[in-house]
C-alpha cells in the first residue's frame, strides 16, 4: 500500500487530472494488451518533462515503485503494475506538446505521448513517415523503451536505428533530466547514452522526448504471396530476392498456414486469396517498394516483381512452388490481421523469438516435432519477419471446459520452446518487445553474471529507486 | 617508467614476438596518422582474446596504463601513447584467426585485427562488402572503437548500425571476457551492451572480435559533380535528389574549391575535370547506385541521373548552376585524394564536425567570415558528408620559415571553431573519429556533469584500471 499522505502529495504535485486513484478509472492502465492484469496504487499522468521529474523524484525519495506506461500495447507485461497494489503507474499519455519537424534534417522531435498512427497522419502531407510498421498502435516513448521492429525492419531497421536523440528523466532522488543526442546523424563525442534507454523498458529512466529519423513515404509498391517448395527453400528465396531486388525489397514476412486459416475464419472482411481456398502450409509475403513516383522511363514494380518471380521459378532446385501477386493493401490486411486471428483461436502463448536468418526454419522444423510429441494438443500459429530472423512464435493452447488454462502446463511449454531456441539455436527470447515481467525469469537464466552486475551498477548510476517492471541487476 | 620486472613478466606471458621494447621497432606504434607522436613503455601484441585478457589483467593489477591500438589511422590521438613513456600500447594487429562468413545471415564474424581493405577483398567473390567507405584503411577493432562513418553513410549508416555482435575484454583485474550479441538482427533481451563499446575508444574495454552486417556490392553506379548556385542551395539539391532518387542515392559529398585546387596541384595522377580548369567554389559529388546487375527492362543509371539533373536544372530558384557527369572511379579518385591533398598544403588543423543536415552550410558561411577577420592567414579546405551533416573542416595554417607552427595560435583556432559550432549550431565536435587525447578538452567542457559521473560509474563497472587514451568520467 502507498500511504494516503503520499497519494495526497502526489495529487497536489500533479494538479487537476494528474492523479487517478479510483478503481474504475485505473482499470485501463492495469490491464495490458494480452492477458496481463495487475493492480495499481495510483496512476500518475504528468503533462511535461518537469512534471515527470517531480513525480519520479518524490517517488524515489519515498521508495514508491513506479511502472512507466506508454501505449500499453506490449505483450510481455512490461507496462502494467504487478498484483501487489503497491506500484504506481506513470503514464506518458499527456506528454503531447512538442512536435517539431525538421524537413532538411528529415527528423521529428516530439513528446513521448504521441501514438504511431497520429505521428504518421501528421507527417503524411510532407511525404514522410516514421518507418516502423506494426499492427498495434504504440506511443513514441514505449516504442523506444521496447526498441520496436515491425514488418519493414528489413528495409528501415528498428527504433534504435531511427532514434537520433532522447530526453530522459532518471530514476534518482532529484529526477535528473538528461539530454542524449540532439538530432545529429553522427556524434561520437562521448558515450552514446541514448542507446542505454532504448529497449530497456524504463529500468534506467523514463523517455519523455524523442528525436526520430524520418523516411520518405513509399510511392510505389507491389506485393506477392510466395509458397516455398519446402521450409528449407525459404532462405533460398530470401537470398534470391535480395540479390535481384536490393533495396526495393521492403518486406519478407512469413505466415504459417495455421495462422492464416484461423485468421480467415475469424476476420470476416478478409477474402481467402488462395486458389480453391486451399491454404498452403507456409506463405511468404514479399513487398517491393520505391519512395518516389514512377518515372515514365521506369518499369512498373508489378512487372519487375513478376520478372523476378519468373526467374525464381526457374532456379535450380525449384524453390518456388507457387506465387500470387495481388493488391498490396489486401495482401497486407491478412498479414496485419494474423495477431488478432490467432488470438481468437484460444489461449495464446505468444513468444517473440529472433534467430540468425538462416536459423529460423531449422528451428521451426525441430520444434514442430518436439511439440507434436510432448505437447500434442498445442497448435503452432507462427508468423514473423523472416527477412530479419524474427518470429512471433504463437502457441495456441486449448482451454478447459470452464475457460481456464493449466498455468503450469503453459509455463512448461514456454520454458521448453525458449530453452531449445536459446540453447540450441542461439536465439534471443525477446526480439522486439523488451523484457517485462513475463521475460524476467529468462533474463535471469540466460544473462551472464558479469553483465548482470554491470546492469546493477548502471542502475545505481541512473535509477537507484524502484523504477520499471524489470530487474536487470 | 614501467619496472623491468613487469616488462619481463609481460614478455613471458605473451611469448615470442608478443612484446616489443626496442625504440626502433616501437616507432610505428608511437606515431599516429597525422601529427601525433608519443612514447611507449612497451608494445604488447597478443594473438588471441585469451592473450589480450591475460595482458589486461596483469596491467590492471599492477596499474600499468594501456592504450589499445588498432590500425592507428585515426586523427585524434586516440591510439597512440602520450609523451610520458609510462603507457604501454596494446596492438590488435595479431588478432587474425577468426573470419567466419554466414551467407544466409549476411554477416561476418571476425577478429579485430583485419584491415578494411582485406575484409572487402575476401568478401568480393561473394558479391558482398562491409559498407564503410574510407580513404584510410583501419582495422575492424578500431572502426568499432571510433564508430567510423565514411562516404556512404547516407546509404549504409555507420559502424554502429552494421555491428551485430562484439567480444570484449574488460579492463578489470581478471580481464573478464564478455560476449555482447551473437549476430542477431533483433535482440532486446536485456541491455544492448555492445553499444557502450562502440565509439568510446576502448575506455570501457577492448574489442577483440566483431560480428558485422554485410551488404551486397554495388553492381551499377553513376556519378556527377554538381555546382550549387550558392551555398544555400546545397540543402535544396540534397532534398530534391532524395525525393527523386530515394535509396538509389548512395553519396552526397561536399568538396570546397580550396581543397580541390590543392589536391589537383599535389596529386599528379588526377586530371582537372572542370571546363577550362576553373575549379568552382563548392562542388558536390553525387552518386547513385544499385546492388544488382542491370536488367534489360531497366533504364541505365546514367540516363536516370541525367533526367534528375535536368529536372533540378529547371527547379524554381535554379539551385543548380552547373553539373558534369563522369566515370565513377575518376570522380571518386579526386574525392578520396582530398585528405592527402589538403595535408600537402601546410599544417592542417583537422576538425571533424557534425551538424543537423540543414545546419552545415549556414555554419560554414558564418565561420568563413569570422576566420577571415580573426585568422586571416588560415585557409579553409573543408570537405565532407553533406548528406548526413558531417564535415571534415580542415584549416591549413601556414608554417613559419623554420617549418614550425605557433602551437598557441593553433589551439586558439581550434577552440574558436569548435566553440562556435557547438554553442551556436548544436554541432558535435567529433563526428566519426571518437575522442582521443586531442578532443579530451572539449569533452570535458561540453559534457553534462551528470553524464560524466555516469561514465565514471560505468568505468568502475567495466574498466577500473588505466585503460584507454581518454578520460570519460
Amino acid at each position: 500500500m502507498v500511504a494516503a499522505e503520499h497519494i495526497a502529495n502526489l495529487a497536489d504535485l500533479l494538479g487537476e487530472g494528474g492523479l487517478l486513484t479510483g478503481r474504475a478509472e485505473m482499470s485501463r492502465y492495469e490491464n495490458g494488451a494480452r492477458y496481463d492484469a495487475g493492480r495499481a496504487a495510483f496512476v500518475a499522468r504528468p503533462a511535461s518533462t518537469e512534471a515527470v521529474s517531480t513525480v519520479v523524484a518524490y517517488c524515489t525519495r519515498h521508495s514508491i515503485a513506479l511502472v512507466p506506461q506508454s501505449g500499453n500495447t506490449g505483450l510481455v507485461a512490461g507496462s502494467t503494475p504487478d498484483e501487489s497494489g503497491t506500484q504506481g503507474v506513470l503514464s506518458l499519455e499527456r506528454l503531447r506538446s512538442t512536435f517539431e519537424l525538421d524537413l532538411d534534417n528529415r527528423t521529428l522531435r516530439l513528446d513521448a505521448g504521441f501514438r504511431l498512427s497520429e505521428i504518421n497522419t501528421r507527417l503524411e502531407p510532407h511525404g514522410l513517415f516514421f518507418p516502423i510498421d506494426l499492427g498495434a498502435d504504440p506511443m513514441a516513448g514505449g516504442m523506444v523503451a521496447t526498441n520496436t521492429g515491425g514488418a519493414r525492419f528489413l528495409r528501415f531497421g528498428d527504433v534504435r536505428r531511427n532514434t537520433l536523440g532522447l530526453k530522459v528523466v532518471l530514476g534518482d532522488e532529484t529526477g535528473t533530466v538528461v539530454e542524449c543526442g540532439a538530432g545529429l546523424r553522427k556524434d561520437n563525442a562521448g558515450v552514446d547514452w541514448k542507446q542505454l534507454f532504448i529497449g530497456t523498458s524504463g529500468a534506467f529512466g523514463i523517455v519523455t522526448e524523442c528525436t526520430f529519423n524520418l523516411e520518405r513515404l513509399p510511392q510505389q509498391s507491389a506485393t506477392a504471396y510466395l509458397v516455398p517448395r519446402s521450409p528449407e527453400h525459404v532462405t533460398v528465396l530470401l537470398n534470391a530476392m535480395e540479390e535481384q531486388l536490393g533495396t526495393y525489397l521492403s518486406a519478407f514476412e512469413g505466415m504459417s498456414g495455421a495462422a492464416i486459416t484461423r485468421t480467415l475464419a475469424h476476420v470476416e472482411a478478409l477474402r481467402n486469396p488462395f486458389p480453391g481456398g486451399a491454404v498452403p502450409d507456409y506463405v511468404i509475403l514479399a513487398e517491393v517498394s520505391r519512395s518516389w513516383p514512377r518515372r515514365e522511363s521506369e518499369q512498373p514494380l508489378e512487372t519487375l516483381l513478376e520478372e523476378v518471380l519468373a526467374e525464381a521459378w526457374n532456379m535450380t532446385g525449384e524453390p518456388l512452388q507457387d506465387a500470387f501477386m495481388g493488391p498490396p493493401q489486401e495482401m497486407w490486411a491478412l498479414r496485419h490481421a494474423l495477431s488478432e486471428g490467432v488470438k481468437s483461436a484460444g489461449y495464446v502463448v505468444g513468444l517473440d523469438l529472433s534467430f540468425r536468418r538462416g536459423g529460423v526454419m531449422p528451428f521451426r522444423a525441430g520444434i514442430i516435432k518436439i511439440l507434436a510429441s510432448e505437447f500434442p494438443t498445442v497448435t503452432i500459429c507462427d508468423f514473423g519477419h523472416i527477412g530479419d530472423g524474427g518470429v512471433h512464435f504463437n502457441l495456441v493452447v486449448a482451454r478447459e471446459a470452464d475457460g481456464s488454462v493449466d498455468a503450469a502446463r503453459v509455463d512448461a511449454l514456454r520454458d521448453r520452446v525458449i530453452s531449445m531456441s536459446v540453447a540450441q539455436h542461439g536465439a534471443s527470447f525477446s526480439a522486439e518487445h523488451g523484457l517485462g515481467r513475463r521475460n524476467q525469469h529468462f533474463y535471469d537464466r540466460y544473462t551472464a553474471p558479469k553483465l548482470k552486475s554491470m546492469a546493477a551498477q548502471l542502475k545505481q548510476a541512473t535509477a537507484p529507486g524502484p523504477l520499471g517492471s524489470t530487474r536487470l541487476g
